[in-house]
């Protein structure tokens, strides 16, 4: 049993990351912040956990972090940096769920971000938490970088063709869809439902800052350039990513099929799924599970790759408390093995 | 003033023909058939039209057809190629909203549809209605192969790049996502709320029956071969299309904007949105315009071009009333040039 | 051919007047406000509009609105109270869409919208613009007080029952659903998507400000006192109200359906459905159609009647202009004859 | 641990036993039928199960029904009389949710069902399976009759007041709203997304077959004539019901909080809400709780009970899973004590 506390907790990955922790066996939870809603039981945000959750938000001054062996925080990009260092310090183990110790280079940082790292120098320190890479650095982590969504998701779609060096890595395009509650809990108008309800459209097709993430990570893992095209669209509906990534195969006789089923075998929330099939974000709502299906159109060179998860669990909370779990070495589906809600 | 039939009148093609054709000035509506419906007022089905359309379904034995000036076929793929022959033959022009006269040859009709095509030496007579393509044959058409919804954006996104030659014509990849009115008014369970609701998912991945003809339509108006990979999906909402497309630059210096901007600036159903956009499906629904947009992401060799229209208008009946139009020499917005409802 | 102004042309109300007026044949659009977007072109924020307004947001003070003959308020409650007494006495007759003008008495305006009322004589002038009820008051008046969404559909269900005393008046139950447009365009967490898509709820169960609005008018109407529970609940979708209202018949021999047929025949924007239906708020989508049906379950002496409406067009900006043609004494259906979006 | 088949696996309400009783800790799931299915995975139709359902459908002939200790039954209507004496004869206890043992008359059976009842004797064996009524009674049952979803809702919105004899039962009214899952998974026009999706509209206003089932039950609970009009309406989305009750009270100076806390005090799936909530259809989106909130508009007569659930899980399964508990003397919140998914 650890004390576990949340900074920022009025978000969507903040009510998804209490949803989890609530039912975890080993979990004690101290403690969720709030500037705002300061004194406010949660309950009166998020009804869905009356009877599970009893605690109030605290000011994170009141909070107690410091007396915490593990806290995660579900902020904003670029309120974590500014707290982190001293947490470390005081041998507190953190898990960001935000982008701000995602990327290794501070100027790549300030280019996406628009500000320059306030602590540049944990940048090295920091482990991405993509447990299908850098599982065996996870459990060490006293700091875990936890993944984008549409990160998550694209890399894992794309990992098995680049490892294996069967695709022309100059080439590649991920077209992402993403639903709302990715754009997360603030008051924008973009993301009314009259707005984003009953329609549908790309966004930042110029440029996504999950793209250098992309970039970064599987470059590392591959040891190759990558150039990719990335385009997000939002769907109207709340839960659920899908990629549709294309590539052009440079070795044609491989099997795909194969390849992926060997890649992902023992990983337990990677569910190839059958040739020919297409995944659905309903298969997966509300649970860390990422399927995946495989195509060949016409048996011609461009593969496509189909890929599913829910943004808020295997894209955000749930691939947090599967990377806590891997630091506490806990079994890894422990509080994530929940079934999708379908329909 | 002109007589006009619908065949085949309870699809969600067919109410949308009554939309249009109800207000349109120069149309005298005489029947509108249905076997299965056939006595059933109109209205029974659809109370949108109370007031506006004061028929009954008719079978299409006692329908009078060979008495109209123009017969829509609002009908599944394969039935229009039985009848359109004999009225043909007894002068009456027909445009037809399904597939059979879309494919210029025989073969691949069959590879794609199942069966033997039943009249192919029509098929060369047939003028394929893409009014940017083909508008002074469409002109002369006695016979007008309405284009697919798919099939409509996909060319209307390409066709400038491709003709004026600036990019790889074998690697062109267009992802589609449709509303699911494109799936028809027929009793499936994939369509039913509980099931296409608040879901996404890619369907035919490896293989789509517009993909030939879009491939043939490409290739004859611009002399190249096309290789295209086209993965469609299905969005959890009822109308509008947005396609991704996605191709290799091989003319870096081209000045896309002005490009799309030359070859649509007369075209009055495709609106060019300033560089930087996003169309929005919204935008179109309703109205028988395709919007479009163009990105070229960080600079680089890929171009994206996004666009959006609504399939059961610019992608069916809005588009089969702009082919009429041309027809009768009427203006070419003659009944379509309604306002987007939106939000 | 009249010179017609919007004051408050950003939220849903406002773009909707945009869409009707733009093909209405008598009305030359002047200017359309907004202090926020002054200088930006209107089709920037709704481009539905591209092709048919091409004018710029303009501050209030620089639109010369004075220069018009008549002026829409789009406004929160509490904006034209301020302006409208100037304008009048320039001699532009008003229309307003928010709730300023519509309760005659200063006091219950406090008690409902927490302000003093800042020109209380105007409230005896301004006529209700119901024109189911005041239709010859309506062409004379130089200020109409445009009702409420809700307030529109609740008297058009029950005014028939109460006109002829059939039921008990004192104890009567409007159960309302609304989509979420009639929450407007501002950005309210509880209109994201994420919060109201997939979900249903009531709201403000305890008492809505469309109560007062409608007991006043229903008792004018009949010259009874009324006592009526009205409950409003959030649709998880864009347009479209639906009232189902439930009185106590005094009267059981009463014929309802001859009794509504006979107060609504001459009508233009009120459709009896025949015995038994069950109207769609999507067969008014987009139109100005009010569509009613009865029932009587059991046959017994409760009557339930069934009401839709849109509630941006019936419900807001289609009745202005319905009040405009009476006013200037056009076509009461002129411009907004459209046929409603189905599917 | 005991031996469970289901009987009819195909729909919404056998996926969602499937989802339950794979994690339930006392029970071996033995097999699930559907003749159209015969032979194939479950995991086919429901990927959500992939990984923790691994057995296929079976021929009910072949699925070895009378081996099992306990029979769910999640058949059409008028499925399960047709086998259940026997499995009883057989010693196998059974839990039925359809609607073939809920009503005790088989007069009023046939009356709203349209045939005669095949074993009338066994109606007054089997237990009408709302524990918050009956709950000594289900323990012993070995036939539990589970009560619809509408009637399951609108019992505990008005059991508190008829029991207390609060209100007038001569004039009560339920407004229900119900997602479309409701309506099960078979292929009819009416439910496709292209025709239920963004409409909202009333169906069974004359009499829908909860009805009966609430007067009867309601009427047995409290020894009074009860009088209620039911009018159901159908959401554009997937899960959740919503009634709205209104009744006009007798004892205006009861305490409805107090009676209702009193009431439910020690119910595991009654949560009342303090007063003014709203409570949201969302917040027991997959979760067994029913959450009521209590609102007396402008003080005056009418009370107005809110009351939601998921009609999928204490509306069907997950009622059916907590008579299981309580028929085997297990904890009564067994399996079914997950967190409901917000968003």
């Amino acid at each position: 049993m650890i004390k576990v506390g949340i900074v920022g907790g009025t978000g969507y990955t903040g009510v998804e990351l209490l949803r989890l922790l609530a039912r975890h066996p080993q979990v004690s939870l101290q403690c969720i912040t709030s500037r705002k809603e300061a004194g406010r039981p949660v309950i009166d945000l998020f009804p869905n956990l009356r009877g599970y959750v009893d605690i109030n938000y605290t000011d994170p001054a009141d909070a107690g972090l410091a007396d915490c062996d593990l806290v995660f925080y579900a902020t904003p990009n670029g309120t974590a940096m500014q707290d982190v260092p001293e947490l470390l310090a005081q041998g507190v183990r953190v898990i960001d769920l935000a982008a701000d110790f995602r990327l290794h280079d501070p100027a790549v940082w300030k280019q996406w971000y628009g500000t320059p790292h306030s602590c540049p120098s944990l940048l090295a320190d920091a482990v991405y938490g993509l447990p299908e890479i850098n599982r065996e650095r996870i459990r060490q982590a006293r700091l875990v970088a936890n993944p984008g969504c549409y990160a998550t998701v694209v890399q894992l779609a794309a990992l098995p063709l680049l490892e294996a060096d069967v695709v022309d890595s100059r080439y590649l395009i991920a077209d992402g869809k993403s639903g709302v509650s990715g754009a997360g809990r603030g008051a924008e108008v973009a993301n009314l439902l009259a707005e984003a309800g009953d329609n549908f459209k790309a966004y930042k097709a110029s440029g996504h800052r999950h793209l250098p993430e992309i970039r970064q990570s599987l470059q590392e893992a591959t040891g190759r350039n990558i150039d990719l095209t990335f385009v997000p669209h939002l769907l109207p509906m709340i839960r659920g990513i899908h990629v549709t990534f294309y590539a052009r195969l440079t070795a044609p006789d491989v099997d795909l099929q194969q390849l992926f089923q060997t890649r992902y075998q023992n990983e337990p929330f990677v569910d190839l799924l059958p040739p020919g099939s297409h995944p659905e974000t309903r298969s997966v709502r509300g649970s860390n599970m990422c399927r995946i299906a495989l195509h060949r159109p016409q048996g011609e060179e461009t593969v496509v790759v189909l890929a599913v998860l829910d943004n808020l669990v295997k894209g955000a909370a749930g691939q947090a408390v599967q990377n806590m779990n891997l630091m506490y070495d806990w079994p890894e589906t422990s509080g994530i093995d929940g079934i999708a809600l379908l329909p």
